[in-house]
């Protein structure tokens, strides 16, 4: 059974060295964020994570939800007490504002527990995921009733919340969705319609599901701009709080699935439920976007949290798999042959996964420190530019770090060899989840065009020069120094091929939006790639100053600054690639008629 | 459920315009294979892969293999009769030597049918595929007797074949293998031991099993030069054909795999089973790579197999699925939103696909034609360099086509947003079983050792010297062509990056071969990369001349030139990428001591 350590003092390193998290204290619920606190939360997360999410993860995915004649439906085995233990631990809350039950802590803290849970039991993980969206949006968007009434039971955990958007016909384009509302004399609607892929809709680990829904409420335009959010329990709430009667609203069939079988992934229809409006009627799609943007962020961090376990069980096999004997001579004379993690391939193997895993983490990091900046700063234009890097990094985080959490489990299954193969050693079960997270929460196809047609042109291009200029800065303020140059260099010649792409774009894609959309999936990677090594620009610089100071173990000082070095020279020139592709141009992509396909 | 047409026109194109398979007639059993004759063998395996393969797909996946307590395995439903439509089409000796029963029809034309089938049903496919290797062997190294034992009834298909290699402690490092062969008074041997990962290792579909099977003859010197082969069968044969007493082998178990569920992966017991040698003791390993050769180019067809099935499957649905609007306006005013081929990054993914598809293809026949040539041409020079050629390309075909097919199946499998990791839409199996073509008959990182370490510097790079000119000499010669030199110009460089990574790995991996392994994955990808577009460049020298005497669908012939533009602009200029990483050298590779990995 596949075994997880989470990276706790990664992560303190991360805050601490590299992006000086205490230089934030002045943000409200920073300043209980100290140091020793961080690292007990941490801790206590890590724990909950190995202990008690690890080993019902190989299990859940065996056994999967399954769903009775009554439209109930059951977790496997565990799930229930492991959610206990889970909202027990007010783990729902960290960085829910106090006035509901929450504790108020950076969201950048609970940024890295989402990490360490989708390592666990991502397939868990998903049920209080799901109500993170949900509070998210009744918090930017409810009454304060709504927000009374929902907010501290949810936090409490006795109740999840969920996301419908998608329809059989519909999943992109939302402006097609048919959903009805039909206003009732209360104030409240009545919706009738069917919605599919509704992870967490139906479960036996709460009291009650809050389901946030988009509908057409009768007689709104068409499209886009006719849609509304709405809050519709499970469970009708009565005055007083306490459960009522059931709502029109029911579980109609659970999906067989690719990977998380421990989520149940429901058909829910919607007979005449009764629901509230969240919002502005038709207004809907921006009350959603909220929740979205938190969704994305945490997919990107599924991805890694993927991307991280199946290194880390990749690495114990290549530890202990004893097969052929290192290129120059044995390593283990003493065993039938050296273990494989002396073969070249496989080190590289192992490292192109490692170097993708230490700098996604700082990236996510980084981000949701954005998001802190965003939410919680004084100063409007601290706000406006850590609003401008979230809009931009979002998509970038959501599509490589799931295109590359993806790609790294498949490699860290490739090293176990026909074992990979086998169910039994859990690495299939990491690819098949990590393939979700390419797909939902928006195709990474769909970040890309969100990236290039809506984040990279807005307010002139404002986010991304400003980001840019700070990758730029950093290599001109580090470029020389002895022991950076050889991260600063490569840096700054990926960020010329960027800086290429982008004005490319420029100059090419007003006149022609189809050289967008050829150049999207490329671009973001190229972004991606840029991103996560200025990261490693940071770690390292970060690491040869504590070097430098006599702090910390060297020998594992020194493995960050090899790791980083292993991304510049590996990873990094992939840049050339993509500029290659992008400035090909849509010609090609656009010659062959459809019917030739 | 998805479907399947498989490719003949593409094949006879590859056959007739771009490789002259015309002028091979001189060849035994070439002057058989008339254009006409041809053309009715792959419609006729069309039909059988269409309308009985592919129907049973999906289903064979849900059901998968069931071991009983007697240690029988009984295969999905409707495996059976179409194995007896398989077997009693003849398929099984098509390329087989007519004294045994074979029709001794070329090699080249059982490699397209093999494709046929990986596309419609590589699970089913795996059942007489393992038998071709295990014929493979015994016309290599077996007696005459044991020729006339086997291998009439394995053509004839009543009896199937199996290799047993791998056991628990030893897949790629065959040395350590442990089973015991006994010699016995009468000649036969008995042996003890456990094979794990037996493909087709027991089923219902025959009458008999033939398993060629590695082990050590007791007293045998340890490590590879130990290793002898023996054909053991499941029911020993009397003298006169017949079926004799249950031999000594049994199915433990069968493993519960990520896929391919229809192919019984198995335990086989050895308990004291009789077993004969094949070929000379203590050169089993030697005996054993004839069958890996041939299985190893069957592993690579079956990625290209199951990227052209998942293609076609996600093109069907992009024209079907309605979702948003053209970058450039809508294409189909009348619907609810346009079909989603519009949009450019889905015709990227999908132009990326079949790009790979069309040049792999043609990989695969070049070699397969290579192989013909080097088991049937009368003229040593020409039986020489076809070896060379076979033995360079084997690894490239196994690894990049494998890798790639896979890769390829899960983009296809993104168009279907979340409907593709629904598997009712059976996408997810495509990539569930693209996956196990990596990993078996020698995992892509072995391939990839297998071509630096062995392949390519092989008599003095011979074989890689002469590829490289014939690269050159196309490029040369058709560099200034008008229509050409889109496709020799980029083809140009690419191979001056091979030929620079080449030249880097001559001067830095002799003295350092860590050096060599580093870069072994890149290299193979980069020799892929440059096959690939030198085949594209030869299609559309095919098609240029097929349009320029006007003859064939001129709008098809289009299709294939743009499809090949796109090749080269948005696919070959990887070559950049793994130029840079193969001469970044071992240095970073090496650094991080294995205990902080």
């Amino acid at each position: 059974m596949p075994s997880y350590k989470a990276p706790v003092e990664d992560v303190l390193f991360l805050l601490n060295d590299v992006f000086g998290f205490a230089r934030y204290s002045n943000l409200p619920g920073f300043s209980d964020a100290t140091p020793d606190v961080v690292e007990a939360i941490l801790s206590e997360g890590a724990k909950l994570c190995e202990e008690v999410l690890t080993p019902i993860n190989l299990s859940g995915d065996a056994e999967g939800c399954t769903r009775h004649p009554d439209g109930s439906v059951t977790t496997p085995k565990g799930f229930k007490a492991a959610y206990d233990a889970y909202v027990g631990g007010g783990w729902n809350g960290l960085s829910m504002p106090a006035e509901y039950g929450g504790q108020g802590l950076p969201a950048t803290i609970n940024s890295a527990i989402q990490e360490f849970v989708s390592s666990a039991n991502i397939a868990f993980g998903m049920y209080p995921g799901l109500t993170q969206g949900a509070m998210a949006a009744l918090l930017a968007h409810g009454t304060e009733e709504q927000k009374q009434t929902y907010l501290p039971k949810m936090i409490e955990g006795v109740w999840t919340g969920t996301m419908n958007l998608t329809e059989p016909h519909c999943g992109t384009d939302l402006g097609l969705l048919k959903t009805r509302a039909v206003p009732n004399p209360d104030g409240s609607y009545g919706l009738t319609g069917t919605k599919i892929f509704i992870s967490a809709g139906e479960h036996d680990l709460s009291e009650n599901i809050v389901h946030l829904v988009l509908a057409r409420i009768e007689g709104a335009p068409a499209g886009t701009k006719g849609i509304s959010l709405f809050v519709v329990p499970k469970v009708l709430v009565n005055a007083d709080g306490s459960l009522g009667e059931r709502n029109g609203v029911s579980c109609g069939s659970i999906e067989h699935k690719m990977g998380i079988h421990a989520n149940a992934t429901c058909v829910m229809n919607y007979d005449g439920a009764t629901g509230w409006l969240v919002g502005e009627a038709n207004r809907g799609l921006n009350a959603m976007f909220v929740m979205m943007n938190e969704a994305r962020l945490a997919v990107g961090i599924q991805g890694l949290g993927l991307s991280e376990v199946a290194y880390q069980n990749a690495v114990a096999y290549a530890k202990d798999r004893l097969q052929g004997r290192a290129l120059t001579g044995a390593k283990a004379p003493d065993k039938p042959a050296d273990p494989i993690i002396v073969h070249p391939d496989v080190r590289r193997t192992l490292l192109s996964i490692r170097a993708f895993n230490e700098a996604g983490r700082a990236l996510v990091l980084w981000t949701a420190l954005q998001a802190d900046v965003a939410h919680r700063s004084a100063d409007p234009a601290e706000r406006q530019a850590a609003e401008d890097h979230m809009g931009l990094l979002t998509p970038v985080v959501k599509g490589v770090l799931t295109d590359r959490g993806f790609a790294n489990a498949v490699e860290a299954q490739q090293m176990f060899g026909g074992h990979g193969y086998i169910e039994e050693w859990g690495m299939s079960q990491f690819v098949r989840d990590a393939r979700i997270a390419q797909i939902y929460e928006g195709a990474n196809g769909i970040q890309a065009m969100d990236l290039v047609g809506r984040k990279l042109p807005r307010d002139g291009g404002r986010a991304m020069m400003r980001f840019l200029a700070e990758v730029e800065g950093f290599c001109k303020e580090n470029g020389a120094d002895e022991t950076l140059k050889v991260y600063a260099g490569p840096l700054a010649k990926a960020l010329g091929d960027l800086q290429k792409a982008t004005m490319w774009l420029m100059q090419n894609a007003m006149a022609k939006p189809d050289n967008a959309g050829a150049a999207a999936t490329d671009y973001m990677h190229l972004m991606g790639l840029v991103a996560l090594g200025y990261m490693w620009a940071r770690i390292a610089k970060a690491a040869a100053a504590r070097k430098a100071e006599g702090s910390g173990d060297a020998a594992r000082l020194d493995a960050k600054l090899s790791t980083g070095r292993f991304y510049m020279e590996r990873i990094l020139p992939e840049t050339g690639t993509r500029l290659a592709r992008i400035s090909a141009g849509a010609d090609a992509v656009m010659a062959v008629p459809a019917e030739l396909f």
